[in-house]
């Protein structure tokens, strides 16, 4: 087993770089974020991925699989550290205390990288503030067997603590691409891709619509939708029926219905 | 216009009281809830509810809408108080300042009171803990034509301030019903209804499935999922295809992609 550092001060310079990881301009500059949770880190690990830094609580019984996630991170030289539990509650947050976190490299992809015909389906949010939703976005990617979430212009962190969390490990399966609005039209009609807005304004029924793959489901803010310019570019609007008084689905809602719609037309 | 009351100091007790109502036992015990924003006090004006009491930040311009708002509270004997900005962020909290909040009496109804037939579809939530998750459940449930939700066992507080936020005004439209897992089947199966589960386990294609109205469509618990004695008590389980790693969708996702689903079949 590799040396372990043990850290029994909450002053300590490692604990303020851990904290600094809840704050998006640290991970930026840092270039790492943070995961939290045996589940997590071990999600991450079954899709190919070791956190640079194991860090762990202090003197309980180690889970099986928090063992083989150690023995892991110190093969590939990770660095492996203790802290007390009350000082890890610190760095993990007090509403979601975790016995284990993982500091990982950012691993976001360029558009140029993608290879869109590696699945039928690919989801595309524009403007997306709430990173549970977007956390939630790559939960459902995954689900349906989307190759990735491609973000545009001015959207949540994907490597936020709270995004990480609603992934439930998509962040690990799920290809990441930011991109502006720009960059994304101009790549995309470079090649093959049916672009599909999730459209408030008049539309098609999105239970009538054709979907082509390489399917790009877009889906906008979540107050205001997306503009008219990206709506206008797409090859196809499309609108979920909204029967109440309300006048649109949570954003990651209507962008599930929407992707198990397309999945199913597109399985035949 | 009606007397208005000013409150200018942090230690008063009506400001204690306000931010008392973000704790679920203070609510419980006084029966009353807190719901923040002009569009949400809109939303429910329109859905015919006023709150006993309106909360409005002191000297700005007033918008139209909060003016006819301010009429209403006064012509149905409600209370209006005015605060300074920073004393009323307070009470809203400091993540979400609104420049206005009401009071309501909280209002779920009782299983016997619910007429099954008024709705196709009924939403029903099993020990679902996250109050997000209960909001994006009443919006999904008022967009599908949805009579209401059903909450079963030990859920979080529909009426606490994240859950009445995410549900965009739905809280106002939808009936809310709270109920044990025995109370809720007993009832049941007093009429007609077509009870659902969202299954993990083997189960029906939720695509291929047959849904009869009043359909009663069951959600449950975050990481469990519903108890197996649940499931084995509907009518009918289903399940949503996952095609990645991940075993299961946010719990409020897959509740709004059968209730979709059912809706497109029960319309035909």
């Amino acid at each position: 087993m590799a040396e372990r550092r043990t850290i029994t001060g909450y002053s300590n310079p490692l604990v303020k770089f851990l904290r600094s990881l809840r704050d998006k301009k640290h991970r930026r500059r840092e270039g790492k974020f943070l995961a939290e949770g045996l589940r997590l880190l071990t999600d991450a690990r079954l899709a190919g991925m070791l956190p640079e830094m194991l860090v762990m609580a202090a003197g309980r019984d180690a889970h099986p699989l928090l063992t083989e996630l150690e023995v892991a991170v110190a093969a590939a030289g990770g660095q492996i550290v203790e802290m007390d539990e009350d000082i890890l509650a610190k760095v993990t947050g007090k509403d979601n205390p975790q016995a284990v976190a993982g500091v990982y490299a950012e691993f976001d992809t360029s558009l140029a990288s993608v290879d869109r015909a590696a699945a039928p389906i690919w989801l595309v949010a524009q403007a997306m503030r709430d990173p549970g939703n977007l956390g939630t976005m790559l939960r459902t990617g995954d689900a349906v067997g989307a190759g990735g979430l491609i973000l545009i212009d001015d959207c949540a962190d994907p490597f936020s603590v709270e995004a990480v969390r609603a992934s439930m490990g998509a962040i690990f399966t799920q290809r990441v691409v930011r991109a502006s609005w720009d960059e994304f039209i101009r790549w995309l009609r470079m090649g093959e891709g049916h672009l599909v807005a999730a459209s408030l304004r008049e539309a098609t029924d999105y239970r009538k619509a054709p979907y082509r793959a390489p399917c790009f489901l877009m889906v906008g803010n979540e107050s205001q939708g997306l503009p008219e310019e990206c709506e206008q570019a797409c090859d196809l609007r499309v609108t979920i029926p909204m029967l109440g008084r309300a006048d649109s689905l949570n954003a990651a809602v209507a962008g599930a219905v929407l992707a198990y719609e397309a999945l199913a037309k597109l399985r035949g």
